[in-house]
Formats: C-alpha cells, structure tokens, sequence
C-alpha cells in the first residue's frame, strides 16, 4: 500500500442531523469540508445563514462550512468522502454518486444498519458499489447523539478502517476539543454494534414504557450486548470491540437518553401503542431498530447463534407478540452461567 | 469438595435498604430468612408491622422474613451467611460473628469496595476473618438499585463463588421472578467491578454536574470499564467478567440512575460544592467512591496499571483539583487506539 496521505479536503454526502454535525466536527478540526444537500434550499440555507434549522435547530455552524446540492462539485478534489444517508437508501444513493468518487478517497460510513434484501453491512456495501477494496473503507462509531456534540459536547468516538494508517489520518481530520476519536480496525465488529443497539434501544424503551427502572434497562443493555458479542464474533470480529466505544458506549447512550428515537419508539410500544401508532407519532418514521431487527435475526439463524432479546423484538414488532408477556419471557429463561 | 448441600436457611447480616431487599428476594424464593438489625427497633417494626420504614419506605416484606438484633439467633443453623453490612466496617462487624458462625456455611458478600488499609477485596477479609477457604466465600453483584428490586422491578445478578457448585445452590436460593442470578467463579473481577463503578459514578455525575449530556457520560462509562478491566486482568481476572451483569450491568445502573448516592455526590461537586458540602447534603455520608478512589489508585499503582478517571476523580476528591480543568485534562490525552 501507498502511504496515506494527510486528509485535508473532505465531502460529507447528506445534511440530516448527523451529517450537518459531522460536518461542523470536521471544521471545527480544521479541515476544508463541503456538505451535500439533496434539497436547494438547505444548501442556501447553511450558507447564507449558517444553520439547518429543519435538522440542527439553534446550532450555529462554523464559517469554513460549505454546502451545495451537487453532489460532483461536493466531492471534487475530496480527500476522503462521508457517507451520512439512511442505510436502507444507501446503496441506491451510492450507485448515483459513484462516476464522480474521487479515485483514492478514503469512503468514510455514518450510516448504521443491516441491508435488509442482502443482509450485508453498510462497509460492504460500500465496498460493492462503489467497486473499492475495503482498506478505502471507513465508519466513525460512538456515543455520539447528534445535538449533543453539535452543543460541543465531550465526546468520544471510533473512526475504524482496516488500514490502521488511513484511520490514523481520518481520526486527525476530525479530532476537536470536543470530539475524540480513538482508532479501530475492527470494522465487522464496529458496525454490528450500530446495527444491534438500535434494536437493544427498543427493549429497553419497551421496558422503560411498561413501568420498569433502571436496573431493567442495564440487564438489557448487558445481556443485549452479549448477545451482540457472540453474533459479532460468530462474523469474525474482535470480541473486545464490543465493549468499546462504538459497542458498549453507544449502546448505553442509544438505550439510556430520552434524545435516542429507537428507545422513544420502544417506549410508546412498551405502553400499548401498536407498530402503525409509534410511527405516526414519530412523524411517520418507522424506528431504524424495527426494520434491523429482522435482517439481525436472519444473521443470527444463518450463523447459530441464539438473540433472545432481537428475537423478542421482532415477535414484538413484526408479529404482534405484547410487551408485557415478551418481558415476562425473556426473565423466564433458563438460569444459567453469564 | 463434598456434595454442596441445598441452601434452605439463610441469614442476612444488616437491616440497610439492600440488605433488607436482599431477605426479601430470599423469602419470596421460598427460602427461610431470618434478618439481623443491629438497633432492636428495627428489627420489631419489621417482625409486627412488615416493614423497614427508614430504609425502605412504602415497601410491604414478606411473611416469612424475621427479624432479631441477635446474631447468634439469626445465624443458629442456617446454610448460609449473607454479610451486609458497609465495606470499611465489615471486619470489624465480621470479628465479631466469627464464633457463631456455622462451620460449613457459605458466606456471601453483599458489600462492595477495596478496604483502605490493607488494599484487600472483601471476600480476601471473609476468608482472612473468618477463616475459611476461599471457595466458601461468595459475593452476590449486578445492576441492582435496591428500591427498585424492593419494587419488584425485573432484574438480573451474579451469584460469584469459586466452587461452582455453591454458586448454583445459592443461586436457587434467592431465584424468582423479578431476580434472576446467573452464576460465575470470577471472584477478582466480580470484586473490582463493584469497587470502581462507584468511582466512575462519581466522575459521571460530575460530568452532568458541569452541564454535559449522554454521550458524555457513556464515554467516561466505556473508558472508565476499559481501565477497571486492565486492572482486574493485572490482578488474575477474567477479562470477560466486565463486559457482565456485575461489570457493565451494575456500572450502567449506577452511572446513569439519579437513585445512586454516588452519582448524585458527583453531580454537586461537577455543580461546583466542596467534598464537605456535598456530604453535609448527604445527611454526613460521603459517598463510597471517594473512599475507593483512594485505594483503587494505590492498586493500580502497586501493579503499574494507568487508570486516568480514578486519578482524576482522587484529585477532585482529595486534592483540591477543579471538575472542569479535570475534564479538560481527561479530554486533552494523546488520541490512539482503543
């Protein structure tokens, strides 16, 4: 492998929450950035007025932040390339903007999620799409809720590649006061933990929204996360990637904020409202966890391993199964060592 | 070994709020319970009106639990020990019941923390005091915020023994439907998960104290279990025990529930109180994390582990060391892997 050069230009490719945060993280960091928004009118807004108010609402952006609606002109002469559209949309986006990568960019993934028709990570998507090896693959993973770190916020997070030497210099581009990134090469492991925490966040809110505290919700967290660990290092992970940052520590802030959309969601479940009234309270947004739980499931039977809380969700979700008996089922299981 | 018998009777040590909770979760399991409070009035409310109303206000005990301030009466026969009372008394407390002690009894430790003068775990008192071998000695560990399973709210624990088997009869012992105890032979790492959660605690409600959020909080949760796991792995323990009920579950719980003293005491001193004020807000206590961030750091030093937030948390403790310049300083550490 070549020597990787310093990442001084980057492209971040959608201007929801997290994208515009990202985008201001790298700013703030020093790095020229150019964000894409697939609406005119957020990129005039962000550059006239230096705000997204439909996303970030209140948050300032930083003067070196420039947006567009060209996707082309956004990547052009781009270091490395961030990828921050919903998962499910992801590959369809990609495949509109792969003609104008630039050929040794370094393709960076905030999205998080299974493929549910292939059942393939987003860094593999990546991979087939944009017809790059995954050592020009990245994803930036953590306890990273969007309008926390947009307050600047002291976070933590992962950038990981399997090219150590590449994460090393993306982590540089976006290393602020308030944004630490540590480095990982353990990209299967990194994305399953931001796939399975969505649906972990469900449990948790449903318990949350059946009347139960704390220590419920740290028995979820705990055991969702074995769960996660043995489907992880069924698929060739590291296992102590898992108590990492872009494992245990967005875990724990995906399932304990009242900020996390997933746990919302759970909660409204948890307390009698069906799948169709959650997501019409949710501005019709189903919650990412609720389509998750399915592809995570099928991974699982592909691979033997038991997820009784995925499994669980799923029935609850998907096939009418009521919180409240889901509960009383997942406790009733067999007592046995950790 | 011999055969480890049945655990039918069991006697509880101290009448504080978990160690009251915890003779209520035996006497619902179906285990005969009897229950020593050091003041006699504590022991008659409890024994003519089924209840502990200053520990553990509004919440109606079971039938079968007894109480006496006689701990020769409450130990007379029974299969098991259960010591709960706090870590720094329990030598003394537990010199005193040694001659009354069964000869083949399993003696389980509630109690959490590293005694400050000897550097010692609390099973290594047990066995020391009572002397007895180290596989009778077991230690019971998880998220279990005692209101809250006094509530009947469903959770999971560690029964932790070194003989396997003691761990499995005392495991059915205290089994029902809102307590579920998985067992472990992990003694060490159950110890020091409980020790250092408290420190951690501490330092995430200073975090909140300072006015920071989630993301925060789950960054010092998910460093604060990777620096307990190096010293737990320095001092002989499983490296998987932290990422369980006992490590991550009860750190969890203890982090991020306004119900835990420790987190609380750090929230005042984050909002910018003195130690001494804090703990006169505190009705006198000062939290048990600012005692073990004493002795945690001698350890770590002993053995050459870096433990940056237990360093950090000692000098706001003990050396007049400002929370925002400590999280600065937490922040401002060389970015590098995981």
């Amino acid at each position: 492998m070549a020597p990787v050069e310093p990442v001084r230009r980057v492209a971040v490719l959608g201007a929801g929450s997290w994208g515009t945060t990202f985008a201001k993280v790298l700013a703030d960091a020093g790095t020229e950035v150019r964000l894409w928004a697939r609406r005119r009118e957020v990129a005039d807004e962000i550059n006239a007025e230096r705000r997204n108010g439909g996303y970030l609402p209140g948050v300032e952006l930083p003067e070196g932040l420039r947006a567009t609606d060209d996707a082309a002109e956004a990547v052009h002469g781009a270091d490395a390339v961030v990828l921050a559209v919903p998962s499910q949309t992801l590959r369809e986006n990609l495949a509109g903007w792969q003609p104008v990568l630039p050929p040794e960019a370094t393709l960076v993934s905030l999205a998080k999620g299974v493929e549910l028709s292939t059942l393939h990570r987003m860094s593999q998507v990546i991979g087939e799409v944009a017809d790059v090896p995954m050592d020009r693959v990245a994803v930036v993973s953590g306890p990273n809720l969007a309008v926390e770190i947009a307050a600047e916020q002291p976070t933590a997070t992962v950038v990981a590649c399997p090219d150590h030497d590449r994460a090393v210099a993306f982590q540089r581009a976006c290393s602020t006061s308030y944004f630490r990134p540590y480095t990982n090469v353990d990209l299967i492991g990194i994305e399953l933990s931001g796939a399975c925490k969505n649906v972990i966040a469900l449990a948790c809110g449903m318990a949350v929204g059946l009347g139960f505290g704390d220590n419920t919700a740290s028995s979820l967290i705990t055991r969702g996360l074995a769960e996660t660990t043995r489907l992880g290092v069924a698929l060739g992970a590291e296992p102590m990637t898992f108590a990492g940052l872009a494992g245990l520590g967005d875990l724990v802030a995906t399932c304990m904020s009242p900020l996390s959309r997933n746990r919302t969601f759970g909660e409204r479940l948890g307390r009698g409202e069906t799948v169709a009234e959650a997501q019409r309270a949710a501005h019709g947004q189903v919650a990412e966890g609720v389509k998750s739980c399915s592809s995570i499931r099928q991974l699982a039977a592909r691979y033997g391993v038991e997820m009784p809380i995925a499994d669980v969700v799923h029935r609850v979700c998907h096939e009418g199964l009521a919180p409240a008996p889901a509960a009383v089922e997942l406790l009733g299981r067999e007592r046995k060592p950790e």
